[in-house]
């Protein structure tokens, strides 16, 4: 039997990230992209090594991460996505399936993420929003969060907004968006770039927090990142209030 | 030492129902009252019986529970709720407390209840609302719902809605509200009555959905009703898309 070519298919997945320790495969804990290479084992029959664009962190969800896997079979790619999420658990799903050209890296090939940030400000815990949120009670100084959300905009050194665990060369990053919405009692924080570096998103959330509660002032945004240390930025922000929104190609 | 006079305190109670096997206190499970009463224990040092107004279900929610307890303290009804919401899990919250006279029960003094049953209705399974919702991809027939909906409006005997479990003398309950209200890719259907059968809502929305799939015509209630005889109704829609929104007293 003609060994069959090999089918570059690329999965746009929506995840709640509550139960899982990340997107990434590691040993003796549940991962999304465990889960998702186990159910298209079960339905290929064969190994199969799923390449995220984003390495999303325990608790981060998603509603566009991206990735590719090489596999062996005649299926179609409508049943591809089916099957798929017949086998999956219920807060994982293949959203939109379609083979690719082998040029095409879900890693390398990536121009641009939006990952969307949300705060919940109500006294009241949102239990049935609690896992997609930051619950921060009390007020926030939303036009001085929107000044600082400016100064982040461009191509910078986000060395400041990196966690130390970040070991790539470069720090510099094109911020292509970063807007505060209000949109009471919520409050998002839409943060697109070329690439983000290790917490970034949930650092400059941190950030512009601590600038809304009046800890620092908007200006301070320039002295943080001329500081290229993790130390002069402000907390991190919890993992459950993140989405990675989309990712471009 | 005098002994102090027992105090009886309203709770208005939020639950993600999820991880919960229904309200009632039960053994060897964990419910949402037994989640409550050990909080009220750990803060007030002594024994709590709570009585809540509504026993939902495994895995339904509330964003309106009532209950209510006598307690033998002298903590300000402001400070039990932030004590309270302190020792509960993140899924659970007390969103009101206040004092009442000892003629307030949270069963019998009731009035009415609001419910609001959620389909979802996209193809894609929804990640970050499958808990609250029934994920039924397809079209339905919203007029031909809404028209038997309005059956079910009055004084009216709906033994053919309550689960063969129902033990209550009398099946006849007052319909105030049966509003379908289509709200893409949502329907949500709300019903409010003086009082519901077991798993009276759950039947009512099945048997909806079943006319709105065109497996019935809306006409079919007065028939289902007439019958006085669960098989003659549709099926149980799941428990995830319930969720109690109101007690009035």
């Amino acid at each position: 039997m003609e060994k069959m070519s090999k089918r570059r298919i690329k999965l746009v997945i929506h995840y709640d990230g509550t139960a899982y320790h990340g997107w990434q495969a590691q040993c003796d804990v549940d991962t999304v992209q465990s889960q998702i290479e186990t159910a298209i084992e079960k339905l290929c029959g064969c190994e199969a090594k799923l390449i995220g664009s984003s390495r999303t962190d325990a608790g981060v969800h998603a509603m566009g991460q991206v990735a590719h896997v090489d596999v062996d079979t005649p299926v179609p790619t409508k049943n591809i996505i089916r099957s798929l999420n017949r086998y999956l658990p219920n807060d994982i799903v293949v959203a939109g399936a379609e083979d690719v050209d082998e040029i095409f890296d879900a890693i390398r090939s990536t121009t641009s993420k939006l990952y969307r940030y949300t705060i919940y400000t109500g006294k009241i815990r949102p239990v049935r929003k609690i896992r997609y949120c930051w619950h921060r009670p009390g007020k926030l100084n939303i036009p001085k969060m929107q000044q600082a959300a400016a100064k982040m905009l461009g191509k910078k050194n986000f060395k400041s907004f990196a966690s130390a665990a970040d070991q790539r060369e470069s720090s510099v990053r094109t911020i292509l968006k970063c807007d505060v919405i209000e949109n009471k009692p919520f409050i998002h924080i839409d943060v697109e770039a070329d690439g983000f570096l290790y917490n970034m998103v949930r650092n400059i959330v941190g950030t512009l927090v601590d600038i809304g509660r009046g800890r620092w002032q908007p200006e301070s945004i320039d002295e943080i990142l001329a500081a290229k240390d993790r130390a002069a930025a402000g907390p991190i922000a919890p993992a459950s209030g993140l989405c990675l929104m989309e990712i471009d190609y």
